[in-house]
């Protein structure tokens, strides 16, 4: 692709390293570990990985000459910024290993690597992504690795392009894979390494050895610059609430940290309403109090963020969702064959009384919605539900009601946003290029001290880059037992927003003064050649959970 | 509202002034100047402020001593990045005429002129507000200053406060109305100078002497970052159809430019679909033809952008929604005693047969869109129809029957965006901070020349600041006389894309190849720190009129 101006001037930036990684390192092994939970299972399912120590890196003042090394990459799962940083370190690093050192890039995922699908990355291709934004250096896909057939493929080219490792970026699902393929080979004797890098802009995947994953502080400015810019024509007219939906299933970490960013009036956190036991209605009822209240100075505008994943974190709902799904399917020729009104009458006779009172409260098409587009399971697509539109719907009717009861005596009138595509390819902050440049570069410092079912880590990440500790985990170490599709499998848990961590309980003590005043924040674009206040600042989920520390 | 780093940062930005308006200036009068049509009716409605010549300024030597000015300022119509520079410059401006001048803020827009609602803006409150996004120092409304009792109203305000001139800040109809105070009060005797300020991001206030309207500039670059970023997402996924619509009813001049900046597979121009006499069928015919000849090559993905006002260019369409209008209003009881099925059938019965078959050849949801939720005249809400649903819609349908037909073999998958809101409050790019900075500047100047009725104007745009050219225009000089609500008015001539532009027929000559190949460009977030090619360059629209030139 042609640069632009920006892109031009970008491509000379060179990412800092911490100081650890500007020379030669050797290794240094911690404590052996254990999984966060059902350590026995996982150290069954993992015999020849479980159990290794951390790793930590430091300067090697005698280093061994290195050997050429060959690694192939893979991009895995949805784009975030920083994958080409990462793919450029990891190139930097084995490089600096030796300068015959060949990087082969599988081509549009996971499947690239079973189908033999790669090229090789040489110096010009990967100049050309330095500092840039999406994943189309290979592409990326969405194939799982978890079969046999599937190594044993992969296993082939491997050895053909002589591969001693392979580096898969990616998010849970893609690491937790990472881990089997590794425990595998290793059980085989196949001599080869997986290493994983923790990719994910939903910033669900973090413990106390992954302070974040890359790409969520480059995705979630790019959503806290244009709420900005809404609130401030919000403030400007003065006539609208607006209700933007934010991008990230399964937390809300997103959400929250674009709230930290812009101080809106309300901000719904999933893992809060869940916690709460709240019913959807409730949480209706608390906007509509928020938009009320406001009324009251005359202020008949505001800002709502909710989180994509609500509705399946509102337990009335998931109960509903799950004995839909179970008596559509038991009923699905049946139901077919009605016509609409029919099929809604069907679902409430066929509810159970709780169920059927939950399905009844919902506006129509929302209810009509749960019982069509079907996955290819059968299940209900949640993510069909437009929830932004199904909350201000919900919100006006509760309004209007309290107007005829003289609690509200303001006007309410509802624009919509969604925002996810327009984050995960951003060119990187200057905090996720340094960041995934040092995942890659250290993911080849983790190849070269011989390791596998490894994580890339780097740490101590709210400070300046230079004193960033790299080093490695065992992916095992992330992992527990989880039900899935009807079997426990061994997966990496994943991190839903803490209710008593420091960045929700700092959004909580803020939030009801929000939602009052209007408080609105404007971040602004983001900026990679201004003042370092400007360009350097991590997420405030990260500055946050730092500060305690 | 407290400021962010960025801001703060933003904040000590000075904007630069023109050569001419860094020391004193005098005015230099041009021939006598006509309306762009009807200068007969345009003459006799505007007895006292028709003809005026134009004006621009030069250095004058030895000024005369200034006296303090009182002026007013409106902020009229929907939010553009700069209005508060414009703000900031004028309140320089009349402080560098005279340290006690005085800079009065009508508040909500024109209503405030009307309700003797306003706030003296003084240093500190101005200082808060330069180089920052939104309307939101004064607010901005869309009451229009039509009637006598208006004009008689607010000149109680302005006789109150000792105002010389009220500046108005706002788009065509806003400057149409300033015309006509403008008029009214030189007609009246009242002392009361009125300028205006050419305002829209939709760019659709320019002629010979308005190179573009301010906001125009920021407002597309934020919709570029964003689209940019979709498609890099859009390269590296490799699945889906983005259909993004893009603000600006009236003309396509934003969907042009930022097609220019980002290059997609497909860019629809209204004035085009208009000038070719396209149905909907067709448009949506050359959008799946690219599809299918992207499909071709494997690339089942693609961008497309759609002006939110292409539906009103259709001239099928524009019939059928005048019928449906005229019909609807005649059987308006009728209509409503029907249920949704009936309604259907009354409206294929009810309306010619040319626009019955448009009708019955719409998705039936659009369909049944435009004979509900009408506006408080009776007529069809087009901007409630999403446009980028019905288009992927029907692109969809036409696709499936293609693929019977053996002329399709790929995927279609769509996804929807609608940008408009995120780029209206941006902070003001350089150019938009410069630009807004000099109107307002140079309307103070106008002011101390004296003059009423006349348009601020910076012309030579794209040139370095310095060699910028300020001045003013007559307003009438803008005029002809249209029809409106079944009146003819004297009004601003909007101005469409030119088909024979230098912007479309760049585009015209480009938009194969990017249907075909994939060229995006990512222009990135707008920078306010970095290298002048990056930070400083005006819209590609204004570089494309001015080569020619």
């Amino acid at each position: 692709m042609k640069k632009s101006a920006l892109q031009a001037a970008r491509a000379a930036y060179q990412p800092k390293l911490p100081i650890v990684l500007q020379s030669a390192v050797k290794i240094v092994e911690g404590e052996p570990t254990h999984s966060v939970a059902d350590q026995d299972e996982i150290k069954h399912l993992f015999p020849n990985t479980y159990g290794l120590p951390q790793i930590t890196f430091e300067k090697n003042t005698a280093p061994a000459a290195g050997k050429p090394v060959n690694v192939g990459v893979i991009l895995s799962g949805g784009q975030a910024p920083g994958g080409h940083n990462v793919i450029s370190g990891l190139f930097d690093g084995i490089k600096k290993i030796h300068r015959d050192s060949r990087l082969f890039g599988f081509v549009m995922g996971p499947g690239g690597l079973v189908d033999h699908n790669y090229i090789e990355l040489t110096a010009p291709i990967i100049d050309e992504y330095r500092n840039t934004g999406g994943f189309d250096i290979i592409g990326s896909g969405r194939t799982k690795l978890e079969k046999k057939e599937q190594f044993d493929k992969g296993l082939e080219i491997i050895k053909e392009l002589g591969i001693k490792a392979i580096v898969i970026i990616g998010g849970d699902d893609s690491n937790t894979n990472a881990a089997v393929l590794a425990e595998y080979y290793k059980e085989i004797g196949a001599d080869v390494q997986v290493i994983g890098c923790p990719k994910t802009i939903d910033g669900d995947l973090k413990n106390e050895c992954i302070e974040t994953s890359f790409g969520f502080d480059t995705a979630t400015k790019v959503y806290s610059e244009v709420i900005g810019n809404i609130q401030r024509d919000c403030n400007s007219a003065k006539k609208y609430w607006h209700f933007i939906k934010l991008m990230g299933r399964s937390a809300s970490h997103i959400a929250l940290e674009c709230a930290l960013q812009t101080q809106p009036n309300v901000c719904i956190i999933s893992e809060e309403v869940e916690a709460k036991n709240l019913s959807l209605q409730d949480v209706v009822n608390n906007i509509a109090d928020t938009v009320a209240r406001r009324a009251q100075d005359g202020n008949n505008f505001g800002i709502v963020l909710i989180p994509e994943g609500l509705i399946e974190f509102i337990p009335a709902m998931k109960n509903l969702i799950a004995e839909l799904n179970d008596m559509l399917a038991r009923n699905a020729k049946q139901f077919a064959a009605l016509d609409a009104a029919a099929q809604r009458e069907f679902v409430l006779k066929n509810l159970s009384k709780e169920n059927a009172d939950v399905f009844a409260s919902l506006p129509e098409g929302v209810a009509r919605q749960l019982t069509l587009d079907r996955d290819p399971h059968g299940n209900v697509q949640v993510s069909l539900i437009e929830t932004e539109k199904l909350l201000s719907e919900m919100v006006g009717k509760r309004l209007a009601k309290m107007k005829e009861e003289g609690r509200f005596n303001g006007k309410f009138s509802a624009l919509h946003h969604f925002f996810g595509y327009e984050g995960r390819c951003a060119d990187p902050s200057n905090f996720d290029a340094d960041y995934c440049y040092a995942l890659g570069y250290n993911a080849a410092c983790l190849i070269n001290a011989g390791v596998t079912g490894y994580m890339s880590t780097v740490r101590n990440l709210s400070k300046p880059v230079v004193q960033w500790q790299p080093g490695g985990i065992p992916i095992t170490m992330m992992m527990n037992m989880e039900r899935r599709n009807d079997q426990l499998k061994p997966v990496i848990q994943k991190a839903l927003v803490r209710l008593d961590g420091a960045p929700f309980l700092k959004f909580a003590s803020k939030r009801d003064q929000w939602a009052v005043e209007t408080c609105y924040m404007y971040p602004g674009p983001i900026q990679y050649f201004g003042p370092t206040e400007v360009c350097d600042q991590p997420s405030m989920t990260l500055r946050y959970e730092h500060q305690g520390k």
